[in-house]
């Protein structure tokens, strides 16, 4: 089948061109191992090292906060697990959102077997953690707060800011998982008020297995791959050179051209909206109506399920997904969607289009042309849908 | 300075023109994530599906035994804190042989805190695990044996069919770091009698950012990556999909050509070893003469520490290594050396070459023409080596 608009950002993006360039002698030419005694080693050392700086200058830290990683998941991981087991001295309570990813809650959930507490805190209808709410579930013995920036799925932004200085009160560690944001809208860890943050290269067309951890100086954690020497002692095993390269020149290109991207991308995002909202019955704009990603158009389409609408999708040439990615098979309604309190009957209906600065005006008007049939040809097939025709009329 | 002579194969290897080809279309072309659900996730998940299957060809496993990781640092990780949380209902004993990488013994040293007993088996002068010595440390409490297949700073090859045949009386699992052999000699996991074997791309011209933990059927780990579907649930992360192909491909170039190059290499290695030895004194061939890796030649020359005949040797353009190089900074004499019995002031001199396929005669002959001089300058250096002369005399 041919491939015709890809709108499934958030699960991978095409490598950049000039990443790919910057990325390319470092398999055959300059394919030393960083950590060796000779010239192979020390041109691949200095690399890394400016990739560090590239990335560190992304989130306004230091390069030496930088921890390279092999992907967003491994960060996460690592951040939650290793903040956690090193400073449990303090306490073993953690708060978390209730709509984290599962790279953030599925080792919680091992914490928790370990004896770890969890307390976890609600979001309203926007997907947006209240303060208020966070502030109740901390306690002395907090150890780790863990609260994403954006929602890769709903797009909603989190007041940061808030959420860090309720977070500073309580002296507990605060983790978050920028993923989903990182590279595509501003992020500072300093104004943030974090003390982790998780990114992923290939999220912002950097390569595939390129990740990082930053870490505030002086914070202590327990590594999670553990043997050599790489990364001050806290990340071992041999260094993916073209990928930490490819994901410095990506962190370059997305701070030079941010701007610009993102008001491309929000025009996009904008038509598509208004496009399906303006032309699908029952549909709904999941997520903040204002303070979402600039590629994120995520809805509940009733009466259909979401992964229907992607097979249908996909026989038109179009990418899309129905929640994240990493549960796609699993065919579970969204547990952010829950969060939300939307309900489990209209959350089967997700249907997510993640936009990129690749896109273009031809890939928005195929979705918004392709896009109603198959909604009404699926709805034609819902008992549902003809109850509620019925009741209607 | 200009680089001549690569002879540092074990820290990295050039990726092959082949491979890279190989990898080439995963970068933009075919950039989905393999678990979405429409064309451009389809692709690679087959991308994905050949490779497992020319790794598993590889090692003469089964392709859904094969879980992708990012290095053989995180194969080692998890397989050793994996198998050994997840099964500790059988007991919380490991055994490990003397000689294994840091990948391997650090996590070892975690579980340790955890409350793991440990067991070391020493090694003979040539670096080989005893089995009479390995069954004196089995307990019917023992969990996990873990031998690696081969040295990677002394090349001795350990004989696993007689290991395996102790460890399966005993009923602990067997897990065995065959990073420094797989790609490079035979490896076949059911001759070898283990149940979980780790491997890494670089290290057979693969690309660095490629790993996998082979798993015997049915062997049941807890995961180091949580939080998506991927790799079975063993291992979540977004796949890096170019270093999964990349390491398909090497991995059925290896096998393809591996009788060619380990012949080549070999003759290299041979000519290299008398070379040393025939003309520089009070030096010593370290690990076994005949049971080494193809490419390995490790010596310890007496009277001068092997960071200072790096430092020389880089200086005319030749890789070499003392000791691991995810030490390599860390200037402690190897703890290989030491189990082998090696005395700590010989094994300060510890120089490791390690040829590949690509290397020619060229490099050896540079090698054994700059090496010797190289020694006669530092030796004139050493105050020990003064004394010793002197008591010659």
């Amino acid at each position: 089948m041919e491939k015709k608009a890809y709108l499934d950002n958030v699960a991978s993006t095409p490598v950049d061109n000039r990443v790919l360039e910057a990325m390319q002698p470092y398999y055959r030419e300059l394919f030393g191992n960083p950590v060796s005694f000779h010239q192979w080693g020390e041109q691949t050392a200095d690399a890394i090292e400016n990739a560090r700086e590239q990335v560190a200058k992304l989130i306004n830290g230091l390069a030496e906060e930088i921890v390279f990683t092999s992907c967003g998941t491994e960060s996460n991981s690592m951040a939650i697990k290793g903040l956690a087991i090193r400073n449990q001295s303090r306490g073993k309570h953690i708060v978390v959102s209730a709509i984290e990813h599962f790279s953030v809650l599925h080792p919680i959930r091992t914490l928790g077997k370990m004896g770890f507490e969890i307390c976890s805190v609600p979001v309203d209808s926007n997907g947006v953690v209240d303060p208020d709410e966070l502030a109740k579930c901390l306690r002395p013995d907090t150890v780790l707060v863990s609260i994403m920036h954006a929602n890769s799925e709903v797009g909603t932004i989190q007041p940061m800011q808030e959420i860090a200085a309720v977070v500073k009160r309580s002296g507990a560690l605060f983790h978050t998982d920028a993923v989903a944001s990182t590279g595509i809208i501003p992020v500072d860890v300093n104004r943030m008020g974090v003390d982790a943050l998780s990114l992923a290269g290939n999220q912002f067309h950097g390569p595939q297995g390129s990740g990082a951890l930053w870490l505030r100086r002086n914070t202590s954690i327990a590594p999670l791959l553990e043997g050599g020497i790489q990364e001050a002692d806290v990340r071992s095993g041999t260094h993916n050179v073209p990928a930490i390269v490819g994901l410095g020149k990506a962190a370059e290109l997305a701070r030079e051209e941010m701007e610009q991207r993102v008001e491309k991308v929000k025009l996009l995002r904008e038509k598509l909206i208004e496009g399906v909202l303006g032309t699908i019955s029952n549909s709904i704009l999941t997520g903040h109506r204002k303070n979402r990603l600039p590629g994120n158009a995520s809805f509940c389409i009733e009466f259909i399920e979401g992964e229907a609408m992607l097979a249908y999708l996909a026989s038109e040439g179009v990418a899309a997904a129905s929640g994240s990615a990493c549960t796609a098979k699993y065919l579970k309604s969204s547990h952010v969607l829950n969060a939300m309190g939307i309900d489990a009957a209209i959350a089967q209906g997700s249907l997510l289009f993640t936009l990129g600065h690749e896109n273009t005006d031809k890939d928005v008007d195929l979705v918004l042309k392709v896009l109603p049939p198959i909604v009404d040809r699926l709805r034609q097939m819902s008992p549902l849908y003809a109850k509620f025709i019925k009741k209607e009329a």
